[in-house]
């Protein structure tokens, strides 16, 4: 199956553009929407967006447009790539331009600060779009615009929907794996962030792998019940969007929230570590939205608890860590996964 | 729950002589059994080991033995830490001096060649005890050595055993988890050195760490279908004995499977790598009993598959991983964590 597609992509940052790149690269007609004439120039004129994605030679074919209308006209498939806090805004400016018809799927991970939502949710509040799936996966944008090999997923109730990302994103370079758990592959993709910020001050403190394993560890079976929770599969943490991501962006000290743990560790208040990263790091948000569902749930998040607790409550970094390692320790596996072994 | 035992320890390499000397350090009545005279006169008195464990001053209470009876004469609890393929041969040693009321775990990440029998197994194949367990988990043994926070896992059925491994082992700065999963805590014990041979071969191929997080994603997946064809539970795998262990084996440039992938993508040869490293990787024999068992039990384990062909057919690392990283994509989530997940 090969198609030529229409595809428009919301978002000239670091990953939308290497998406519309490299959907570009596969041959489909593609538009970059960005609200910055500059920045359009340049992508139009230099086939580069030094600010999104610096040293990369864009592909020629890839259409900047500031004209959000004109960008996903007549597009098969719309690729939303906007960061979580300002996703709903470009939501309302969608909704008078898309139909019942249109396709999205998103790569933003995050989750709305105060209302806690997932992307998905704030299309369905915010637009007439059900056709909705989101794009994930262990995928450093820097990795990909390189032209290195990985693997994503792409999770909708929709196999059209499917099948247009899979032609869209799908290379001999990257992989596109097939889900149906939006909730789950959201969540995970907007919570890893906060054990990245885990792992980070787990490095700057030198507690060494084995104590930063079990963190990670930690962190994924806190993921992995609250999803399941909220009506997500816990196997989606076992798969790329979950583990996948986790493990690469806890390990590379590019990622945002790595970096801000690394900060915080060395002494920083979250504002002087964020004006040193130079934007804010999702964890920040993250953290308290775990920390509000896991309640609303009624689901033990104790890494998560204790990791916003660094971040707005001021607990200094090497007394949460302690704590944590020093919880009374119990099942090793969490009773959702337990319960399911049981049932079989 | 605070009580002295008398626990003796089986094998002095590295591992052996790091759980001793833990043991030992919590006030444990402790014998450490060695083969060899030299290295028992070392340890009794000059307290180090240096085969074992370099520059490690062990606890002075820990006595070594060269004895296997005198060793294990009144032991509450006996941890064997025997490499897995001499694991049958001590086993065959315990046989007239052990009882129905002893009480064994063992630490001890194998598969034995040709049989592919888990050590459990051949415990239960050998001797006539039956309060079997396994400690296992992200535990690299020169930072617990040193001190570093970890959490380890043991898994037993039986609560006396568990009970008894916890007071040995746990202290401030190991934290014991609970699984009653034997089975799939050997598995994954012995499976992700495999996974760690392709890690090793990624990052000197400098594939990046999407690539990486791919494979070890897809070899976790892989794990968790066999331990469930065998009877484990997949939930294992999401643990600190499953993913937690992987990532650290995937991590360390200090594991010696790692260390194989690295030098076997450098183009030497299986015996020239190994030969390197100073002794076998236990992922050389875990690759051709994965293979083995995959066929026996019916389960897809294509990475499994290519690393044992790199090991033992010669097929060069590069054409290995590009096969792996182009084959055709399906699902993310393995079958047997949806099936569960629809149950519900």
């Amino acid at each position: 199956m090969s198609e030529l597609l229409r595809a428009a992509v919301l978002g000239a940052g670091n990953w939308g553009t290497t998406l519309g790149h490299l959907i570009a690269s596969n041959g489909h007609d593609t538009r970059l929407w960005t609200r910055d004439p500059a920045q359009r120039d340049e992508i139009n004129q230099r086939h580069t967006n030094e600010q999104g994605i610096r040293g990369l030679k864009l592909c020629p074919q890839l259409r900047a447009e500031t004209d959000l209308s004109a960008a996903i006209e007549q597009a098969d498939l719309i690729v939303m790539v906007i960061p979580s806090q300002a996703f709903r805004a470009v939501c309302r400016q969608l909704m008078p331009v898309v139909s019942p018809r249109s396709m999205i799927l998103h790569g933003t991970k995050g989750l709305e600060a105060n209302s806690h939502r997932r992307m998905s949710e704030i299309l369905c509040e915010e637009t007439c779009v059900r056709q909705l799936g989101v794009v994930a996966g262990p995928n450093i944008a820097a990795e990909i615009a390189r032209g290195k090999p990985a693997g994503s997923v792409v999770a909708t109730r929709f196999p059209r929907l499917f099948a247009l990302g899979k032609m869209a994103l799908s290379s001999a370079q990257l992989r596109v794996f097939e889900s149906d758990d939006v909730c789950g592959v959201e969540l995970c993709g907007a919570l890893k962030n906060v054990v990245a910020i885990a792992a980070g001050i787990a490095d700057e403190m030198a507690m060494g792998d084995n104590a930063k394993a079990f963190l990670i560890t930690r962190g994924m079976t806190e993921i992995m019940r609250l999803a399941f929770a909220m009506g997500a599969s816990p196997a989606t943490t076992a798969g790329l969007a979950g583990i996948g991501d986790l493990m690469v962006t806890c390990a590379s000290p590019l990622s945002r929230n790595h970096r801000l743990g690394v900060a915080l560790a060395r002494g920083m208040r979250l504002e002087e570590a964020t004006d040193s990263i130079g934007m804010v790091a999702e964890g920040v948000y993250a953290s308290r939205s775990a920390r509000a569902l896991a309640q609303v749930h009624g689901v033990e998040m104790t890494l998560f608890e204790h990791i916003d607790r660094v971040l707005h409550d001021g607990v200094p970094p090497a007394e949460a860590l302690a704590l944590l390692m020093g919880l009374p320790t119990g099942r090793d596996v969490p009773g959702v996964m337990r319960s399911q072994a049981r049932a079989r």
